[in-house]
């Protein structure tokens, strides 16, 4: 029996699918571990065979961060569920940032080299990952350990869409371009799209919203990435749980810098405007900014909830923001496609479960001829499904501008391209 | 006689134009100052009257900075031109930065109060008119100086659209929000457009694209602003001749941060990531990026025509980039409005002057029913013209998105607001 571990590394989580890799992909069980790092770290395990019973537990005292995480799931694998570790012949890990690299990355064979090029990668983004990519390698040396690039599917993205307006010298120097993120879940989106319009993805036109605590756009022409919001970091674009989207580039000078009167005074005199670090700037902008700072919940549904319940002015300031946002991105991409768009994609936690922003979206997107929604189907999305029409009427009936949820799987993806597209 | 004089003072420039206020503002004489702070500055002089000879001078050594190019200007109006400069008894000064003001500021009264407290907002956008102000003040003080605000047109930007995804508390402290700016342009467009549609500004809706040295796009709705595309600064939004416009707000950092390996590094080591400036920052990004940077020329004219002489990929890059970051701007705000748009208006030195920018940007815009572009009309703009219809047909005979010219002109906005308007 070989195993594909598929593993999926964020900022405080880990998350990782076990699955067979014949005679087709299947899934055997998936382990979630949040609050890495918090003292209330939690752990489960779920098996997909009714053999074995799910594993829960809350404040594991044996994990305090993401390689002792790994080690744990090892140890749950081979003892609760008793499975031989040596099955398990390759390991993929997603990592968000990677620079120029177009395909997946083989670290196995002992060499740490790919590892030491990624480790000075946008260490924000990619810190974590890394971390269990030596834990892997170290566990499971038998095992190949593959990089898995969250950039890749954006690479041959037009000069026109990747270029940045800036002295061109300095920017190949230092590699400043648009890069793109969440490439694995566009990839696992397209081909389940391709598949419900029964088109080959290099004939579908569609406009992806990764809506999640990280969230992007992306504009896919005939099957290809051609522009998406995100550039040369996460950090632009779209605004997510914790960070700030697009914003003026002078922005965060100003908001270290102390004016002693007026609000709106924006100051260049060095007694008021200190010097800024790269460090300190990512850091603001990537994690005390977005709707946690609006509205005090980092949780999109919460901050739903408290619009449902009553008058919640900040709550409100934010769901309109972002919905303002993400039809920013949508007009712009219906341009970019000519207005050749098969549908609009909404995937991601938000994307997948928040029934009133699509509506919102939904409603304001007509007048580019999508299909209106049908709220009785937006309602109630079966979450077993990969692919949900929430349109108001099905395929060949009408118009073909449709809207779609799509339940992406960014570790499925990562199990399938390893397999299927024999890519290694 | 009564007398207006409005100043529209560039980062190197210093445009003038005397109006006679009664029995109804006519423009009297036109100067211009270029290349001030340059060896080789120019100073011109037109009169609308044939009895007065035009003035064309190159190398004017008495002119170092903008202050001296506004005396130069007075001595050029009481010597050359034999006007009484006591007749004048409003001095309009274009500011670029307004943070909260609404309305314009009148500055005179032997007062400094109001430029002190203009002096520290944004001094890399402000100073040069600030310098004006305060030529004026002194060497006419029997008439009012008044300071008109670029961001005074979007001061009702909605909440939504206003607000940056950040801490409120220190956004609310320092004035971080969306302001906009081009706001005399926008102005003097919308009532233009509104007198050639035969409608009243209030049920105005149209997408303006001030497109020139800086350039900028804004969305109209019933009269109002209700986007815009640059933000806190005009450093956000659409590239300029040497500005960056939207960018990944990491991007300044790793500009000039230095690694040693790879192009694609983007490290956070302290001994190769350094702190940054705010005046270095906006300094690069505003001035030393751009078409310029990508290009050699910040002339948009000379790109257009070393494409039109043959292959020339930099510039090719450069006009295509152009044109899809405007793109953006156009399917964003056709959503904004919801897809009620009376036209999409060109504006600005290469709005007005660029046919072949305005005819890739209207073919691609063909999919949201703006009305087909006339080649012959586009090509043959006439300047005397304040609003130039370049569609395929005629009002009230097709559709009602239509393409149009309008040939800005913020000082006589100036002039207007301070006589029509009795706003001071």
């Amino acid at each position: 029996m070989t195993l594909i571990l598929s593993v999926n590394t964020g900022s405080s989580s880990l998350k990782i699918s076990l699955y067979k890799s014949a005679p087709q992909i299947s899934l055997l069980l998936s382990s979630s571990t949040s609050s890495i790092s918090s003292p209330k770290t939690a752990f489960s395990l779920k098996s997909s065979s009714e053999n074995i019973d799910t594993i829960n537990l809350t404040d594991v005292q044996q994990i305090n961060d993401h390689t002792s995480a790994f080690t744990y799931f090892l140890d749950s694998l081979k003892h609760q569920v008793g499975i031989d570790i040596n099955h398990i012949s390759h390991v993929c890990h997603r990592v968000v940032h990677g620079g120029d690299f177009s395909n997946p990355v083989v670290i196995g064979d002992q060499s740490y080299h790919h590892i030491e090029e990624l480790s000075d990668l946008a260490p924000l983004h990619n810190g974590a990952a890394l971390s269990v990519i030596k834990a892997a390698v170290s566990a499971l040396p038998h095992a190949k350990s593959i990089a898995f690039f969250d950039s890749a599917f954006h690479v041959n993205l037009p000069a026109h869409v990747s270029t940045y307006a800036i002295d061109q010298a300095v920017a190949t120097k230092r590699g400043l371009r648009k890069y793109g993120f969440h490439g694995l879940s566009y990839a696992f989106v397209l081909r389940s799209v391709a598949n419900y319009l029964n088109k080959p993805p290099s004939q579908v036109n569609i406009i992806t919203l990764h809506l999640g605590s990280g969230a992007s756009a992306c504009a896919i022409r005939d099957g290809c990435s051609v522009d998406t919001s995100m550039g040369l970091t996460p950090l632009s674009g779209l605004p997510g749980a914790t960070r700030a989207g697009d914003i003026d580039p002078s922005l965060i000078f100003h908001y270290f810098s102390d004016p002693p009167h007026t609000a709106a005074r924006m100051s260049h005199d060095p007694n008021l405007a200190r010097d800024v670090h790269v460090t300190e700037a990512e850091d603001v902008l990537n994690t005390k900014a977005g709707w946690k700072a609006l509205t005090g919940t980092a949780d999109f549904g919460d901050v739903v909830e408290q619009i449902r319940r009553g008058d919640n002015d900040k709550c409100k300031l934010a769901f309109d923001l972002f919905v303002d946002r993400i039809l920013h991105y949508v007009g712009a991409y219906f341009l970019t496609l000519r207005g050749n768009v098969d549908a609009l994609v909404f995937t991601g936690g938000i994307g997948e479960r928040c029934s009133e922003l699509r509506e919102a979206v939904a409603c304001a997107i007509q007048c580019l001829g999508f299909v209106e929604i049908d709220k009785e189907k937006n309602a109630n999305i079966d979450e077993n499904q990969v692919v949900c029409d929430i349109g108001s009427c099905v395929i060949g009936s009408g118009p073909e501008k449709r809207l779609i949820v799509c339940h992406t799987d960014e570790q499925f993806e990562m199990a399938r391209q390893c397999v299927v597209e024999k890519i290694l």
